[in-house]
């Protein structure tokens, strides 16, 4: 593959000390494929400027409007902007970059209401740029296959859905115990929603990626555990699909089934994304803390094991994979292939060319509304205590 | 420890080909404590004698009124009975015994009607005998840990509980395929319920042992997914429960949380029981298909893997094993830890002794009565399609 | 099946306290093949009968030469007898039954010289009774599935097998600090060999059964580490095999090669039996702390893992199994299964029926003769630091 | 961290298509501590050039001779060479760059010849450049975690290591079916040795960084399984250290002993390296392909798991991650952590500051002296047959 000049790109968000803007950089680093050059890094420019050096990152602004505008001025302005703030920031700073033609990869979840999220939408629309998602657990090269089986019918018809999330670092107040990352994360006006927000979404997220089932209803029991916080740290959440393997009449009902639960209050506990789908057929079984191998446990026969690397799995799997079998990827690998799909994606409409159809595997920013709506809905079925319509299609 | 008679004991059902009765049999074998005399094992007398003489029974009966009345009348008559019919004959076949001071192992769900696990619940109070109900999975010695555990506050209070059980054994219609079991597990009239009374039970009771914690309300998505069965073979269930740890006010809500999910069609699945509970102080986890092992998250510090064998567990879990580390114990033992405990127990009634407490560890009728509650409100729940009470305390 | 009458056995051995003579009695009693009514359970005959009174067992005796002699002489006296004595003494043990016909169920290693297993040999010929050694590791049902793998050639010629056997129970002198097991099995005079024997010697039988390779040469590092201790409790041995995959010329060489490292000062592992055999076309998996799945490695394709329980293992795996899948079996089942095919051979026997071929799969006194001389051969090699001949064939 | 000028950073070797040259330029960018700048990437200068450009590296050259010059005289030269060629070209490649001063990491193993070694181990000292060897494996987290377990005594003396790293892709004459790299690892003249040079020397550094140990004697069985291969692909070898914990007289001998086996013909197999280490007071497990994980199995009380990411981990641990627990980091990091390390201290050397003694934790130029030394006394004791003798010292 002849390779043409890399991308640039900026970031805006990702100060000293910030968790995901050091795990954007390194995922924009290991494959070479855009280079950050500019960069937002506080609000306060001396501040900014002085991270950007630490960074080795050419042009330091003092805000996303200043850089949005001048990036957009120069000759060699940044092609993509990285965003990587407080979710309550996505929408302004993806609107300023968007407005001027700028691509945008954007850290989840979207927005912190659905009319931020829709407007999103049609604001990508318009202005024809590329919107990457970093729902980064649907870049590991495993869930890739599992999509893959699925979608070829090897489980056949989808029955039932279990995704689970669960996390501990929440267990006490970490907030009030100066944890910057804690103190936005449960603050509703900065995050827009707790566990479910920043974990259930990624749940809904890889259900939605493997299945390709859209939902139908849903019943949400959403909690707070730890006292003092002003944010849901626990949810549990039973879900109806659209159409589906049960059939009509009698106690049964149409639609695939399943509960998404997630935890950022089970103590000990550290980053444990799961999901089981069981078809007609069988069951597969992937999780993120071992992510090299999924299994499907066939309806008759023995257990297969799927493992990363193989020239038999799916061409989206093989993809997303840099690494022969046994010399384990792992999470910064699956986050790049968020960042390298976008990226070729937006460097083959740079140069005029159709992208790769294996680029276009990226979360969108349709994607990110449906996972608003999904926030959202949960949120108001706990509030109700009831089961609530969970089907949502994005803005045409 | 002198040893006295080994005790009588008799069985209803587990005629030829029956899995339930064969393991109940073997149970009773592998630390012979009891020896089977009697039993019915064919409404057919001619079969039943049969059978009886295959299994080397000295005294078989054609019905169980019939064995109730001619063993109470015997000096060495049995001294327990063991009952492992379809669900809805244990009602009647118990009474027969219990009424005549005999006994009673059982197998589960109790009863397929609360009505009958309350009236059952009043017999057994009445006639002082004792009744053990054949929740096997609480026979494991590690599960015995996990409550030792809890209680022990070594994972703080509780707040989240994850039980769920899954098979794929009826992901298709084996009932109308010759499988006798299928066909009366199937069968609403001789099961009582499906997924939720044969698993579900299994799950809740696992749950309640473990952490102690009594439920309060819960929301059920009760599923029939093969064509043509007429009963649940999969459901998902929110949990509340009493007291626990979440502040009141704003958002939150008392109680302990959790999800109890169950499924007979998870195709490829074996036998999937697990349990996760997670309190202020780190969590538990445990499976059955690897039931050797109870892992421990605490909220600080490196996880602590139990294993069976060692001699620092709980009495408890001491007292239900008979191998040192290393050397599996599985489904049988388990199973025969029940039995034991039970025996042993009616033996020391028999006897005149006090049970030692640590015999005392089997599940009761109350237990039963508690279990065909949470059957029958998760039926309910589904059938409305809301959260409905599920706070109980058997008669007195 | 009609069931003819139960066999009568008997026990040497066993005595308070003896952890295998327990396992023994449980594995007799698991399948109601046979009942246990006589034994010498102590050289003090007062003892050996409260012993037997405690058990339920009918007949004690005080030495067992009495026993073989009065049982030998009644009419209802023991078809088989099950010796579970220290290794010393399973020799002349076995010599007094099998001289009056009375076939023997035989604690591993068989004895604790070459000889003293050759005269075994060479006695049960003469005698036609049946001799099962208890290697009963062998005894679990993919062990089994592993065998008929290797014997249908799914993995392959063989060219590679990695045994290993660790233990932590010797890592300090507990023979010095009132283990009575550990006493005499640290005793050169009662034992023959430590670690080599006690756990080396099923390491040897697991990987001969499950390849059918015979051994040619071997290269043994045999250590003692406990201070004080006066026998081997760690060995690490160079296995070539006769015949197998390499090709011949330069510095290649025939047979296949291995591995076989045994230790019981591994402190703080349990009982860590682990079997990989690698051919031309896949590797093979077992590991006996987790006994219900055996993994299977292709060359190419997906590892496939084969579960306890389904109806497409081999006859020989199916014979020996008792749960369907998901519902675990472990160490007491796996040892009744020798237990259960050499009962039931001896009881065709005693019908004048051919065995089931099925039923004919246990260690054999030949099996046990091998293995001495492989415990032998690895000594003399430990001590001459040096590779040693190490092909045998069992006397004709 | 203030952070200086990024290393300039060249490299020889790592042509289209080579596994391993890509490897390490993605450990190069993947902390950004420095810029790949010029290179050899074939002996053909026009393909050097146009790989240099689809690489986005400036500067391309025909030879390495060429590049040593050529940069040692430029002001904006490279600072460090990394050196990805077969086996037998790192030696003079390096002494290029070392005899102009520039530092150098090398792939392993770091020679053919144990001569050529050592003069290796004199260059560098005579230069005081920095020497890194990329044993990558040692740079996994839990690695570091061991050896500081081990260090502070927590497993007691160590008396066992068990020392393994299985593989496939050599099953089958792969090398005469188009892969270049299996071509030139099984060509004696490259790559010096086979499964020993290439695998066994990973287990070999790998063992003697955890435990610090040094080897006395070794016994091993070297092999060529595939039929017309001149190297071996199988070694099984057992050990003898130093000191260590056993006993004097009698059977016993001084020193803590082990096994090391590797195979490249394991069919089926990925990338397995293991090992475990077994002291007086308990026993460490780590395994490559579940990286994320160490288990301590001590000689009373729970297994431990220890976890990458957690704050209680020994400093080493902590240097060499990126994420926080369940985060999962995997291949690419842990080569990462070699180049960081390295890159550090060179900057450091370069920049007059003492080296943090943390980044002082990568594998030197006397451990490649070590594993060359171990790789040829292997293959002479398989070639005699016989123990020999195992110690090493580099030269002062």
């Amino acid at each position: 593959m002849s390779r043409s000049r890399p991308l640039r790109i900026g970031m805006v968000g990702g100060g000293p000390g910030a968790f995901i803007g050091d795990v954007h950089r390194r995922a924009i680093r290991l494959d070479g494929l855009a280079t950050l050059v500019a960069g937002v890094f506080s609000s306060d420019p001396q501040k900014s400027k002085a991270h950007a050096a630490e960074l080795g990152v050419e042009r330091a602004y003092g805000s996303y409007e200043e850089m949005a505008e001048a990036e957009a001025a120069r000759d060699d302005g940044i092609d993509v902007v990285s965003i990587v703030t407080p979710n309550w920031l996505h929408a302004p700073v993806a609107h300023a970059f968007i407005a001027r033609g700028i691509s945008v990869i954007c850290d989840k979840p979207m927005t912190t209401t659905l009319a931020d999220a829709e407007a999103l939408v049609r604001a990508v629309r318009e202005a024809g740029v590329v919107f990457a998602l970093t729902h980064n657990y649907t870049g590991y090269p495993l869930v890739k296959q599992a999509r893959a089986l699925v979608a070829d019918g090897v489980i056949g018809e989808v029955r039932k859905v279990v995704a689970e999330y669960s996390q501990g670092w929440l267990a006490t107040a970490v907030e009030r115990e100066g944890s910057k990352q804690a103190a936005w994360r449960t603050d509703p006006e900065k995050a827009g929603a707790g566990a479910l927000g920043d974990i259930g979404s990624h749940a809904e997220n890889l259900a939605a990626y493997v299945t390709g089932l859209r939902l139908d209803r849903l019943c949400a029991d959403v909690r707070t555990f730890v006292p003092g916080r002003a944010i849901d740290d626990d949810a549990n959440v039973l879900l109806r699909y659209e159409g589906g393997a049960a059939q009509q009449g009698g106690a049964q009902t149409a639609g695939a089934g399943g509960v998404l639960h997630c935890s950022q209050i089970a103590a000990g506990v550290e980053n444990d994304l799961r999901l089981r789908v069981s078809g007609t057929e069988g069951t597969l079984i992937w999780r993120q803390e071992e992510p090299n191998a999924l299994r499907l446990l066939p309806r008759e026969g023995q257990e297969r094991v799927y493992r990363r690397g193989h020239d038999d799995l799916a061409p989206a799997a093989r993809h997303a994979t840099r690494l022969p079998p046994g010399h384990p990827e792992a999470f910064f690998e699956a986050f790049a292939n968020v960042y390298a799909n976008a990226l070729r994606t937006i460097a083959a409409r740079r140069d005029g060319r159709e992208p790769d159809p294996l680029d276009l595997d990226f979360p969108t920013v349709e994607d990110g509304a449906r996972g608003v709506h999904f926030i959202q809905t949960a949120l108001e079925s706990g509030r109700r205590e009831a089961w609530v319509d969970a089907s949502y299609t994005p803005p045409a």
